[in-house]
């Protein structure tokens, strides 16, 4: 007789991405070009200062177990940061982490008991909910609209007050995945009011944050008050995807008890990566992801138009992260066979609506904009042969 | 009214070690000379075949998000070296972790609910107590003997049998931290058997099982079935702490529901650690872990006598691992006072038996015999000195 799987794994999900991704490397296999519009990882190769540090590194003999903080260095630089935009957050504050992932559960285990409720924007990223049940708390998704920027509202937090449990936790993600939207911040800041009224914590991820495309700088959530748990990753603005480093800000009091789980739940974080990381406060660093950041901000401004005219609608303003979160209602197929057939006849690999919840994600699919705008336009033209080959766009 | 911190933070006590860590480098930062033998991290560097293997990495592009369960190839080292030893483990039954941290996290979430219990060895390693309490599942420290050799026996377990809830599983260490203890396959077996005919999972953590110091070879808990668990580690076998890298072994059935953790909980492990562990398999990286395997006996074959010689008992013979386990009672100290005033007056960092558990802990301490033989010498000496001016040993 086998032990039996515990209950919360009959909540947790795979995700439909790694199925177009197993199909995607399978037609690869048959020597298929596809275009990948569906992971979350831009095609940028390491930037060199940084591949400089982990040389460096390698000659080196700091490559045991970091403290479970994170390097001192590194959480100077985190902070340096934050006060550089004005914002004081004292390094006892900071923990680094591994990937933003190990931020996010550090995060929910220090405000979620088994059966309480945290509050998810639906659609969202699909691992939030996962965090949740990995507690057996209760994620509660929450459907937004493209008008409230597919971002949770007071109203929202309103309507979910009176349910069976306690509200632990509700959660913003500001640039969102899948839509690339920003909160208003007095929207951000009335539902931090909201929640701290009733001791319910407040946790915002930041980890699209350095990729924003708008003229005036936006500030960090931490803006607000100290009141409120930031999640952050250098995987998106440092290009360091799989090198697994992030970092978790926590309100003053739950620095201790974060510190307590990191050392049982991680021991540390990588020791290279936070090497590799802290040349990429460097200015020299610091100028490839600004140069970077105006090449995706190029590839979004030729993208979403370019989607629009073959008819795709995309409701919510994406100013942020490299995504496009768009209705495909006018074509008459549901998102996820769109996919599929996208894939297999023009090799074009996007992540459909599913992956991200389910309000109205059946008629929804998200376009990373990860790869070269000879590519994007490549795509587009393959998108749009295949539409008009069934009548579905005006010719073009 | 800021967030309540979550109730299971109340049961996640720091580690006296990390007071000693930091007790040690307060006193090396006023100049004092300091003897590691705290920590669990030997004083080999990078191992060179792994250092080119990094540098390889860096040049290539290979870098970003590794598959969720691993690199394919390195999935594949794994199996190959259980083949070696005769024991069949499909590739699909592997998966590659965050560090044997992310192997224990995963493992505890497959089978534990909250509320249900799960046995551990007390003195142990002491995060595993607290992976069950991040779940609100309960660990149950079971005092166990040094004639038991610190391992659960099946008499342990059926005095536990009756307790208040579900017994999710029972872990077992071997070679055992603090103690450096094999489990007899026998009695291993017994348990296998005990807790699967009642449905409890069998957990067998193995990430010293590379560092054994016996003539004949020791095989894998797997020798004994497919329906148990095997957390292991490329921190201690490949001297690569730091990097945060291990793997799990499932049993069958398991699989997907493994993979659909590792997804949700880490994405991936770190992509740079995965090649480095690559080379870890090759000829010349495994002669010279065979050689630091030599030089660990030979440090334990010093001393283990030099320790009793100075008037510590060492009731379980520490056979793998790099640690010690040593009763003090013949001092009259408690463990945790001779350990704070011999790095305060001789500059000696151990660890007391405090964080293992509670059972018969006050009298006992580990040496950890991770610097080379001459600092291990000079430990002893000043150990030595320090016991001789209080006349609690003969003069030497």
């Amino acid at each position: 007789m086998l032990a039996p799987l515990a209950n919360r794994l009959s909540q947790i999900q795979p995700f439909h991405v790694v199925h177009m991704l197993l199909r995607a490397r399978e037609l690869e296999a048959v020597g298929r070009d596809i275009i990948h519009m569906e992971i979350g990882e831009p095609d940028f190769p390491l930037a060199p200062p940084l591949r400089d540090a982990a040389t460096a590194a390698l000659s080196g003999s700091a490559l045991g177990y970091a403290p479970s903080a994170g390097l001192p260095a590194l959480r100077d630089c985190i902070a340096a940061q934050y006060a550089a935009s004005g914002i004081d957050v004292p390094v006892s504050r900071i923990l680094v982490t591994p990937g933003g992932s190990g931020a996010l559960m550090i995060a929910m285990a220090l405000v979620a008991n088994a059966g309480e409720r945290v509050l998810l924007p639906d659609p969202g990223y699909p691992c939030n909910r996962n965090f949740v049940h990995h507690l057996d708390a209760v994620p509660v998704a929450v459907p937004v609209s493209a008008a409230a920027g597919h971002h949770l509202t007071v109203s929202d937090l309103e309507a979910a007050a009176a349910g069976p449990s306690r509200i632990a936790a509700a959660m913003v993600s500001s640039p969102s995945n899948p839509a690339g939207t920003l909160i208003d911040p007095a929207q951000l800041d009335a539902m931090r009011c909201w929640l701290g009224a009733r001791g319910a914590a407040l946790l915002v991820d930041e980890i699209y944050h350095d990729l924003i495309y708008r003229e005036q700088p936006v500030q960090s959530a931490l803006a607000l008050g100290d009141d409120l748990f930031v999640i952050n990753s250098f995987s998106k603005s440092f290009g360091m995807t799989g090198w697994r480093l992030g970092w978790l800000v926590v309100p003053p009091g739950f620095e201790d008890a974060a510190l307590r789980l990191a050392q049982n739940l991680f021991i540390a974080a990588p020791s290279i990566a936070q090497h590799v990381a802290l040349a990429g406060f460097g200015a020299d660093a610091q100028a490839i992801f600004a140069e970077r950041r105006r090449e995706l901000a190029a590839r979004r401004d030729w993208l979403l138009p370019a989607l629009e005219q073959l008819g795709f609608a995309v409701p919510a303003s994406p100013e942020g992260a490299f995504y496009i979160y768009a209705d495909c209602r006018r074509f008459g197929l549901p998102a996820d066979t769109l996919c599929r057939e996208l894939l297999d006849d023009v090799g074009v690999a996007l992540t459909p609506g599913l992956d991200f919840g389910e309000h109205a994600v059946t008629d929804r699919l998200r376009f990373a904009y990860t790869c070269a705008l000879p590519r994007l336009r490549e795509a587009v033209d393959r998108i749009g042969g295949w539409l008009s080959a069934r009548g579905l766009v005006p010719s073009r």
